[in-house]
């Protein structure tokens, strides 16, 4: 069995009531070995769609081998699945609820197993904290090499939808906010291909936006630049200011961004 | 002498300073092997019974040989005194202000030695960073198989007191919030033992519960539920908001939980 | 080459997004023993005077070989450049924006090399996240054994001021509020030594401090003492409360210490 060192950790459990240090402790009982990073535990409460981006966001730079533990969970406790999900590079631990969006819809072969077997659980599982109970020991014993499919039976109806991705018209893309992030940076689903070779513009009440800026810092005070952010998607940015307070745009809402070819003059 | 690598950290120093950075430095300067495990930095400025509950919750969990560190210390540079506790399975090195407290009661053979050994500190002991100076470095000497006992000499005089526990009446119980965490979870000192077999009701102004939940999801929208969380203690929570909120009560404020045999019908 | 595996982290990315977990990934690809601390990514966005701050407050803390790495950063994108610096004992990764200003005015030998070598980067550089397209795939590079020269050119025109100091008169010392910490405290510029064999006062609109007190527990309710914090300098702060909201004083604004010879009665 091959050591798989790396366990990464997202969840919605907050940094002040040592829920996280605890899943540590258990990983750390089973693999002493095991090296555990932390990508956010500030995840709004039961936001699955923020876990489910920012697994996206960042499990592609982790080593081959790495396991990804994601646990955004409203449904702890009820009788919702958990899974192992196995992709040609990585392992994902996670609730079955749709957190692993962006692996179903990016990947191209993977397999999903529903954790069943209770021998890698902790003796007593509470009702409310399966990520110390069953995630933290399921993705400490993958670390030692488990193979996946000892978890428990492969399933073929686990939560799976489409991302939600741009409508492209002749005139304009409709395009929605998936995530915004700590600066109040508007994320949308408008990958940097879209744009290219084409005018465009988008319009808030008092700002008109009409090309694509390529820092930070180019934008002036309060104004809203666009520009391709790190994730490769269209991001609406004000300089040292937050574009969520000042356009007062949030997850979900929709922006209109009004194209036309480039003119050849 | 016995290498025990593991060093968990729970401070009230907030994660903005670098004060947690800092005594990792000096920590990897007398063992490159430590490894350091946060367990949480958000204790509530000086609150010295919230960081006594989240030690309790969580040091169990980690393997035998951990050295479990704990810096809540209003008292830092006054002649408070400074402990390490030996347990069978694990030592704690703490400021001696009942931050220990559950360990004390909860533990059946330690032993508690006072810290005095100076050439264990850094060279320059700062008046307000006891947690760089002195607990750091003589955790990270304990890490590297120190006997408890070099610290300094074995005190019967620390400080310790019981711990809340709940009133038992033949008709109810009166309990007290404990704890409260990041998601507003009220948790009691009532084991689930004692309510076993029970009928019961806690009536709030607005709402009544007459019955243990099984998962946070079975409550309705703004009905607080009683469940048995993941510390084994009877917690009132609301699916999907904050109880204490709702109900407008914290910690330190009493629930009377009535009681009744459960009939056989 | 020598290993130095220690990196340390210091931004003002924030603990949601992701950022610094991601960073974790790209360094781990590269150097899968590396040894992450993080210091803080709580700086207020883009305050570069308090990244260099707690660089300074705690790089010495570090075992020699440690890597700094320190990402407050509101040019990222412009052609502001990018640094290592090696001293003695340390290197340090940083963009050229003066947030390693202590490390220049209080290190003797150091040399400044420009990153240039974009075989070291990431294969697609973003406009927006450096810490992990750049800075990130540097600071690993150099924890295998790169030496500072392979980075790029040694440079001499980097940003540099001189830091911040106590103007001194015949009867008062001006002062500056250098930072104020989590809890309130005002940390001056103003060093130990300068107050020693001196009788002092500083008077605020209903408070006079006229001692330097030995630990925080000394203060009486609400009222302001003076103490030399763990940094070495003098700081303003009132016992289990926040000097920065009862005196309404923040980072940058001044403070008087009248002063006169200690009389030898």
């Amino acid at each position: 069995m091959k050591k798989r060192n790396i366990i990464t950790l997202i969840t919605d459990f907050g940094e002040q009531d040592g829920f996280v240090g605890t899943m540590k402790g258990v990983i750390l009982n089973i693999n002493p070995d095991a090296q555990m990073i932390d990508i956010s535990h500030k995840i709004q409460r039961h936001h699955i769609n923020a876990g489910a981006f920012l697994l996206y966001n960042s499990y592609k730079y982790f080593p081959q081998g790495t396991i990804h533990t994601i646990i955004v969970d409203p449904g702890v406790g009820s009788d919702r699945k958990s899974v192992v999900v196995e992709t040609s590079d990585y392992l994902f631990v996670a609730p079955d609820n749709k957190v692993l969006n962006y692996i179903f819809n990016y990947e191209k072969n993977y397999k999903v197993f529903e954790i069943q077997n209770k021998k890698l659980f902790l003796n007593n599982v509470s009702r409310t904290f399966h990520g110390r109970d069953i995630f933290a020991p399921v993705a400490a014993h993958l670390s030692l090499g488990l193979p996946a499919e000892k978890v428990g039976p492969q399933i073929y109806n686990f939560n799976k939808s489409e991302i939600s991705t741009p409508k492209i018209y002749p005139d304009y893309i409709e395009t929605q906010i998936i995530y915004c992030d700590i600066f109040g940076n508007l994320i949308t689903n408008v990958e940097e291909n879209l744009l290219k070779n084409k005018n465009f513009n988008i319009r808030f009440d008092q700002f008109m936006i009409t090309q694509l800026s390529t820092s930070y810092s180019e934008g002036t005070d309060f104004k809203p630049i666009a520009i391709i952010g790190s994730s490769n998607f269209l991001e609406i940015a004000v300089n040292k200011d937050s574009a969520k307070e000042i356009l007062k745009l949030d997850v979900g809402d929709k922006i209109i961004i009004h194209t036309h070819k480039e003119q050849i003059t």
